[in-house]
């Protein structure tokens, strides 16, 4: 197969305007206890993004996860606030800390104003970190937020990733991107995942022996970034698409895992207050050979981002002397 | 039309095992904020949630709503925390709290067994209620799961209804239940709203004048418990008719209201863990006429509890001096 | 409350440039066997349906029933045929009669084009109609589609009406329309039902006896048009608040009801080829005030059709000696 | 990774009691015109469906088809009749057949009984049938019934895969099977596809050039069997996990393709009548690993049965002297 040309970082990043900030915790506490863990935020641009939300829509490819946010997202397509991702039981703090972010930068948010949705994606990281002592605090999130760069992402052990564990090995924060051309415009899509699945024999990129340990189901959490003009019902349809991408790399989709995608386009912005009643938007027509091949670069970028999130992380050590080594590729 | 009996309390707790708990926060700050907001806990049985599972399934009627853990409940058709009601900004810290009780409770969460999914509904209660200031405590979530008993369910201001509108009158908890007898057995539908919507001129119970002031679009939870044996598919059923009940009461459905319907079952408990690999169940048959019963059951419960929301609610004070009044029926 | 105004006609057929067609088949078999049925056609405009695409969604209030079209509208928002409404075992041949139409009309589809998506609906006439017999045939869908005009529509006992009952009186077509006032635009919005449901006891628009034969649980499907700007996510929303409607006549949206409605806006149009590779369009904010009324509309219309449907039909006699009565409304 | 071994003859008909049966039509007309097309009927079992139903659901991975019956199947999480497979045009010929077929079996069906709801998938085989004749009629939707045998398929071009291009050589019919073991008891998940999709350089699973020939998107229709005891929500799961199969052959799932997946179980039959008001069913426990088994199992036999659709069809020659070669295995 012809792969699509890779985007100049290889990165979520590519897709202009997108930022990417992560906090990360570790701390050995005693012989039990090591907190390993921590927080990645994802904006869509550098502004406001409650008065400039972006166009949005998720897929849930198997629903044994504790996102946040989802119901909005889906009936309105849009998307007003970071996409926060970090491990299963701070989902609450991370939300309060967000929350607390955008209420600090919209005084009318809750006062004169409607309310605002925050997304909060989660994996479970409880085999390396000590989850039940709840680390992350609402500041965590606000450190992530304001982190944030549009330089390519750190990967690997990082951020949300710190703890996570994919195929059997240290997994976490993994990221690509792909161009696409048409006519004489070029799009660029990426992807950003938090990788926390699947038994090492079950790697379809590599040749990996079995391993020894029984883990439990795991989960990913997939985001999509592009700039070529879409609208909610397409970008449904690239989230959908992420499951073929997660499919090559080798997973079935286990019961216990919570593989959400999350799709958003940067190209139609909608400001949260308007003078009119109507708007207007652009798209990509679905049945030009462009959306075909956006539908490719979605394949593409997420099994790659799986792969570059086990290339790019290091053995670490978690709770209870656990250590997740780092993946041997042949 | 025949409307089918009512339960002995006319209440959700007449589902013999629900329990409900509230708590109520009120405190006048200053001139500008006052505290006028609350949790509240519906429990499906008294034991221990996690360990004892129980059916259960969603609809989302509008999703302009943060409601917290349907993803979940979807994929696995189970709830197994109790179901919780707060405004919305304090989604993040009642999860908080609510996830600190169940790890209380069952020390093998996040450790050596799996993570749990716990279930937030929310409305936005700025009207009355100094949203902002995020006064709801995780603490509060706990104790108003402390506080839950089979008793009749006190219903209006109170919980997290203490700061809810609803038509333009004063609105929040209310509750109503009805019996469907079939062969010699007789099932309970029992039906718990948390109501914040409307305009005056839309209710069609009774006869209002227009109300002056221009409200925000409101939302509504609206929790069905039952006793009938029923599983996911025929429980997200029973959630959709609540839609033909809300309409009775004469809501359109607006754009800005989280109008989300959970409902469960009581009779097909689901132990965290087996022995075996299968487990079976029972369940009414879609066919027999108990589940139109059923149904009719869903919509009737579903509008009264709206009209008792609104006739036991007080006329309340809240936040820049405003007051809601109790609503005048005629 | 206070009701929207009236299309000049309060018919489906209000919103500029839509047609509806009906074919009725009525004749006395024998003593048993009585054919007493129909078809009719939904076009949301005078043109090229394939060449001129509409924007559309559906939701399926209760899924008992066997309409075809519905995967590819909700995949790709849009509408390429019109919609036709028959009986139950009908949907085969107008599936096929409406596909020759098509054929007739596009020499390309399955040639060089792609293929064609149409869309029928139906509901069970077997009370009235011998529909075993499967009287309707191809030719029966292409006449209909001819027989359409923009005037208003003949509601009652006609075209896919004829054999249908509902609340126990004789039901079918019915229609109405709402107009919504925004800035200086005036937006229509209609609804044509093909109504069979429903117990007499059950309907909450008037006070009827009790019925005494027992009646199958019947169906409705209801068609709502518009000319407001609006996309499929949009219509989607449409379509739901149609059980808001439902509700209101009495219905508790029964086991066996295949209660389908479908929306669609004749606002924008969409080519079946482009020389581009995007397109754009025009929508209503769903946050402005318009989108609300719009919404009111919709629950409107769909509780003025059902009941219209009611007093436009004759009493009809039907197979193994059968008669409906004319509903008498007091 | 190491697969699960496969049942006896690697075929969906190793699923006890599921009978596969096909009509095959070929004819050269004219220059212009050939007639390339089939039937394909799958039953779950031997006995009368309608009265003997079995549990079902489907999950629409790209809704651009046309298949029928999916309203119903995912409402009550049933399956009444035969899958029937087809060409895009013949979906109501062999609707109104397959009805015939259960009608003559069923006297009561649209009598004194409700109606039925058949199933009809579809892929679009113009590249080598000439379509638009509409060769299939609804006698040979009966006879593909008929023929239906627990023997081993008959794969390739036969059947509704007669006219069938995927990865652009010949494809069609293709089938494979998995066992799974738990415990003392062995369970049996198998698939059959009518594969009609991709180009040729997707192709994962060898090394083929690019084709010459542009070739529209295509379609694949993915039946999954089994007989271990699920009902409709798992089933779904089963459903979904078919894309991960499909993503590992090579497939981004394109805009105009209709890549439809049903899955059934033979375990739980469901009567249409009953004494009881109430009927139980045993099903495997989500959270057991034999559920992963078979998540597995369905990812193996997709992408299996894809492979084996090509392995097994033959060189074809159809309309307008198109040529369509057997797939050259390196």
């Amino acid at each position: 197969m012809t792969s699509l040309p890779k985007g100049s970082s290889n990165c979520i990043t590519d897709v202009s305007g997108i930022k990417v900030g992560h906090v990360t915790l570790y701390e050995k506490i005693d012989q039990q206890d090591t907190i390993c863990t921590g927080v990645t935020a994802i904006l869509p641009h550098g502004g406001n993004l409650f008065t400039k939300k972006v166009r949005a829509a998720s897929s849930v490819i198997n629903g044994y996860g504790k996102t946040v946010g989802l119901v909005q997202v889906d009936e309105l397509g849009l998307l007003e606030s970071p996409i926060m991702l970090t491990n299963t039981f701070s989902v609450g703090t991370v939300l309060q800390g967000t929350l607390q972010y955008m209420l600090n930068e919209n005084e009318e948010i809750g006062d004169s104003a409607s309310s605002i949705n925050i997304v909060v994606g989660e994996c479970n990281d409880s085999c390396l970190n000590s989850m039940r002592l709840q680390a992350v605090k609402p500041e965590h999130a606000i450190e992530a937020i304001r982190n944030a760069t549009s330089k390519p992402v750190i990967e690997g052990a990082v951020g949300a990733g710190k703890g996570m564990v994919c195929f059997g090995y240290k997994g976490g924060i993994g990221t690509s991107s792909r161009l696409v051309a048409v006519d004489d415009v070029q799009y660029t899509v990426g992807c950003l995942v938090l990788s926390n699945f699947g038994k090492r024999e079950d790697a379809l990129f590599t040749s990996w022996d079995t391993e020894k340990l029984t883990m439990p189901d795991g989960s990913i959490m997939m985001i999509i970034a592009t700039d070529a003009p879409l609208y909610d019902r397409q970008l449904k349809r690239l989230a959908k698409r992420c499951t073929a991408g997660l499919g090559r790399t080798g997973s079935h989709i286990a019961n216990g895992s919570g593989d959400i995608a999350i799709a958003f386009s940067t190209a139609n912005p909608y400001s949260h207050e308007s003078n009119e009643h109507v708007a207007s938007m652009t798209f990509v027509r679905d049945d030009h050979p462009a959306m075909n091949k956006l539908f490719q670069a979605v394949v593409e970028v997420t099994e790659e981002a799986v792969i570059r999130s086990l290339k790019k992380a290091e053995t670490t050590k978690g709770r209870k002397g656990r250590v997740v080594e780092k993946a041997p590729f042949v």
